[in-house]
């Protein structure tokens, strides 16, 4: 299917504060994601329980780090239509696809079992199970059609001298593939590892290490697509330091999901609070106390930012993420 | 992950008859992914519930596809180890965990609720059903994973040259991940109309076209990426005759197992039969009668058949294999 080229593709990101820039990035994004959404021919209701599992909501933290990973080693890519923008918007639909999926089959009855997620019902609720498991699958399929390339973005001139640059962008493609594949199984592998954590304690080692499967990897994921969009290499001193932020944060992001199943609200999470204790999970705030629980949280979150030290304004839009999440109550 | 090169890494199929070539890829193909599923660093009983779901049988026609599509425009790559070969060899493999991932999901009790398959306990069965929604998940980042290059196989040696000629194989890589995310996206957009036919008598025109996307996609992706591996460019006589073949051949497929699900028995399938009927599925046998649903694949095996008839003994894998799913009794 062929678009004409939308105006303004880009966010006109010159001096803005980072705030602003992420900001305008999610705005970009969402309206990427809503586009792709939309155009796809897809039979119902998976087409809509697709829509549904998407676009209720969500903060596109992984979006932001895809961005903030391309800014920190480009700095051109929100000022001029450039082939690391599109590249970057890919990888942002392709991580948030899997984000998303991975949503759709944690809270099926056979997994956490949950109605509602970001105060809406969940995916199985709203339509049905089947649906559900139909509609996970397809996301993560679609991820890596986009990614891949497969599906043209309305967001883009049709035409984009990308094809003909194939090499160069082949390149570039296949490595965020790799990094999305791996982190994705990761993901799984992390899950597998909290459904065995359910019901029994588990030492913080075993916390950390599936944490890190089940959510640092496709954080880290989103930060290193967003680097390899921007022309990084792996080794380079920004490449390296980016990723340490991403998985230093990653954990920090966890612990304070555990802190925050406890001290947040039923209304301010949308989603079930307390389900945690509920469970009998081993948590942060278990193994740790909460007040432990919410220091580690905060040192982790101050192990981030000092992995960026080193950098000036082009870690500012990592930053930016950082302190966003530490800030969050939900 | 590190290994040396296995022995004998490619088949030694030089004056072989097409069935012997095929057996002897079959052979290679398996002990490919015995060794690729044991490697895997995963938790358990994730890894065991992957193993169970692809290595417990399966005929293998995806992968075989795949070999005899690269067959078909790569004359020399059953006799030397070449990059046609490994390439062959990932595409077979990310192909048939797709398939594998989908008959676990398929069998989830919120879908075709099946019990066994291919005689054996289906994985919800075997495990339990989150391990199966997790296991389906992993089998299909697996398979990105294995395609994109990411997972190191132990059946090639660790010095191969396809890193440091990695822009040419780029592309290839791509377009085989575009052809597998988009037949994968097919299929589950098939499996929804397959869900929603299931309590109501539909046309022949969308009984087509429901499996056309569920199965005929996966199949015609199989052979595309084995073309991709030869070297094959979209346009040649030889590629677009290889994908009709095979978009026939899909259909055959489905309507002669249509045909079967009436009249084999449960031993000999394998799994439940008269399925169909119990749920009062629209099937070609319902729609035309068993008989000319009998005559109906006999003909479309014809036609895929004639897609070939300017080729010479380079297509006789393909053929081989159109015989061997006509003379199939499960």
């Amino acid at each position: 299917m062929e678009f004409r080229m939308l105006n303004a593709s880009i966010p006109n990101a010159a001096n803005q504060s980072a705030d602003a820039a992420l900001s305008l990035c999610r705005d970009h994004f969402q309206k990427a994601m809503d586009q792709l959404l939309r155009q796809l021919e897809w039979p119902e209701p998976l087409k809509a329980a697709a829509y549904h599992s998407v676009m209720l909501g969500g903060k596109r933290i992984r979006p932001l780090l895809v961005f903030a990973g391309c800014a920190m080693v480009n700095e051109g890519f929100l000022r001029t239509e450039s082939r690391a923008w599109e590249a970057s918007v890919r990888a942002a639909l392709a991580v948030e696809l899997i984000h998303c999926y991975s949503l759709v089959h944690d809270d099926l009855p056979c997994m956490d079992d949950d109605d509602l997620r970001r105060g809406q019902p969940t995916c199985h609720i709203a339509f049905d199970e089947a649906t559900a498991v139909l509609a996970g699958d397809a996301l993560q399929s679609l991820a890596f059609e986009v990614l891949s390339g497969e599906t043209r973005l309305s967001a883009f001139s049709q035409d984009s001298a990308q094809e003909s640059s194939g090499e160069v962008c082949a390149m570039t493609v296949l490595r965020q593939l790799r990094s999305l594949a791996k982190a994705e199984t990761a993901m799984v592998a992390g899950q597998v590892m909290d459904v065995q954590a359910e019901t029994r304690r588990v030492s913080l080692e075993e916390l950390e290490t599936m944490h890190r499967h089940k959510t640092g990897a496709l954080i880290r994921a989103s930060v290193e697509m967003g680097l390899l969009a921007g022309g990084a290499v792996p080794g380079q001193p920004a490449y390296e330091s980016a990723l340490r932020f991403a998985e230093h944060l990653g954990l920090a992001f966890q612990v304070q999901d555990d802190v925050l199943d406890v001290t947040g609200t039923t209304e301010m999470l949308g989603k079930q609070a307390g389900a945690d204790a509920h469970l009998q999970k081993s948590t942060y705030p278990v193994l740790l106390g909460l007040e432990q629980a919410q220091t580690l949280a905060q040192e982790l979150n101050q192990q981030a930012m000092s992995a960026l030290s080193e950098f000036g304004d082009e870690a500012d839009l990592l930053r930016a993420i950082g302190m966003l999440l530490m800030d969050r109550q939900s």
